[in-house]
């Protein structure tokens, strides 16, 4: 029997987890193959990924040892995308429809719609891009981080940190046009003026180049209300260290303990919510799934309005996933970190 | 003039803070003084102090340096007590009163019935033992951070720190009588006992003499979903470590920093509150003072039926005050510490 003939449209190119992490993120945690495309089964769907999303928690199993729960080598790496749908066995999406799914490093993923949040069909006015972005978990993690769990009140103090982040840029956004009073802290010139001209916050701080603890003091010289903290360590410190009465701490992110194996400290100053009766909580996205399309009403409204600017830092070319998910450790990335893998293909329809 | 002669009760012995805290605590940090016996202006009550209320928080002023916030040396040693009213000048009290007000370690304080809560008098049917003990700030404490901070679900699972102390005896058994799973963590075999036979609890962990992290595997093989914490430092790693989803950590003290100049790191698996959701919370009973009566009726309730049981542990004589408060850092006191200074005296009546 001869070999099928693979046309280079249909060859299956992927990243596949190899080398579990501990330090910088990048190639050489991954490993390069191509393989045949899959064909779905019952329930089942072939999808196209057109853009990946990239977020900071994937690295979180690629840290542990198998045994405790990491990622076996030699896995495709798993991740959010906008993808389109090539076949379809599951009666939920129709050939080329846009779904919002988890989905893999690769140019073809076989989907059943399952997975940490299911599957959703991305409307026919909002490019695929948004969707992964502003308007996908990021964005809409970030709306709940401010309005749920902040509980916000006008006039109030707002700072976080990785501030021209993806969730970061949009909790930015989101408590200053609730009317709070935003500070922002970010690594680097260009991020610290795109979040004061931009994104229009009260002020910004440059870890890299400022003190951040005397900027806090000289930019909340009463305190701070809610802090947003994308990163923990040390400024989760300065920040926990300066919380007024009833103050809030909404945990998102620890970029500072993802890429080592043995934890770092915790806050020294967590004790200050005792003083203070200060609450600190985490927030996962998970909990607020029956209500995504709440955020996402709300987040296009000030879309469509100008008043949140989206902030997209798109690596194009599959190839270029795993540097994309080094560019978050790094502070390379400004706004949500993309990967763009292709177009959606108009022949197919989209319902 | 001659000298005014003192008549032996009419001396006013005290103990004034000397020596700021920074290891144990005892008589070494404070200077034992006789004085006149003062008289109260207006608005002001003369009481004698009965029963001094001792508790691990009053440690924190003697930590700092007087430019930090902390107390001046040679100052009054401040506290909560129960004492009678012997001549006032304050409408809102009468001769023979006992109250629960901001008083000092002294046999005679002038007081204006002012202080981080205002002093309430004890009703005639309450002990002035009661009244600083489970049903003073220590109870009230306790009953608030399991209703309104933790809000606990019947059969979870609650686990509580220095579960025999003063706020960790009443929380444990408020946690019981509300329906939860409550497994106690004390110092101690006859601590441990008197959880299990005394106070009903589903289990007890000695961490004098046990693996804390292997029995709360056994006794919580489904995790943890409330942790009342009173003394922070390793137990509060291991407990977020083993929180489950939606799990709520109620702060309550943080005694492994408490002693210590520079303080300790904190707690590293804080990350975990982003893993399950989790909440970690403050307990303040200030922002409960309008609440007082409504935890005092529970608790009489709870007392009078015999669900729950007073456990008071008491220093005889103005004296011992000090070694009573070292005592809450060795872990030697067993329920609420308390300092018998006198008993109410009848001949003055009691409106």
């Amino acid at each position: 029997m001869p070999a099928r003939p693979m046309t280079p449209e249909r060859v299956n190119r992927r990243w596949l987890f190899e080398q579990r992490v501990d330090g910088p993120v990048g190639d050489h945690n991954f490993r390069w193959t191509e393989a045949d495309v899959p064909s779905p089964g019952e329930g089942e769907m072939l999808v196209r990924n057109l853009w990946l999303d990239i977020a900071p928690t994937q690295v979180l199993p690629l840290l542990a040892a198998p045994e405790e729960g990491g990622m076996t080598p030699g896995s495709p790496m798993p991740g959010y995308a906008a993808s389109q749908v090539l076949e379809t066995r599951n009666p939920r999406f129709s050939r080329g429809d846009v779904v919002y799914a988890a989905s893999a490093w690769e140019d073809y993923s076989v989907i059943d719609g399952t997975g940490y949040w299911d599957a959703t069909k991305v409307p026919a006015g909002v490019s695929p891009e948004l969707a992964v972005g502003t308007l996908g978990i990021t964005g809409i993690v970030a709306y709940f981080g401010v309005t749920e769990v902040a509980r916000p009140r006008p006039g109030e103090t707002f700072v976080v940190s990785a501030a021209a982040g993806g969730v970061g840029s949009v909790a930015a956004q989101v408590a200053k046009i609730l009317g709070l009073r935003v500070i922002g802290i970010a690594g680097g010139k260009a991020k610290c003026e795109w979040l004061v001209s931009e994104a229009h916050l009260d002020g910004a701080i440059d870890h890299r180049t400022e003190d951040v603890a005397a900027r806090l003091d000289a930019l909340c010289p009463h305190g701070i209300d809610i802090y947003f903290d994308n990163v923990g360590g040390e400024v989760l410190d300065l920040a926990l260290g300066r919380l007024r009465p009833n103050g809030r701490v909404v945990l998102c992110g620890t970029t500072a303990r993802y890429r080592q194996a043995t934890p770092p400290p915790g806050p020294s100053n967590y004790w200050q919510l005792i003083m203070v009766n200060g609450r600190m909580e985490g927030l996962l996205g998970k909990d607020y799934f029956d209500r995504f399309p709440e955020a996402m009403t709300a987040l296009k409204k000030w879309l469509d309005s100008g008043q949140l600017r989206a902030k997209e830092d798109v690596v194009v070319g599959l190839e270029g996933a795993p540097r994309a998910l080094g560019r978050l450790f790094t502070g390379e990335n400004v706004g949500k970190q993309l990967v763009k893998i292709a177009d959606p293909s108009p022949g197919l329809g989209r319902s």
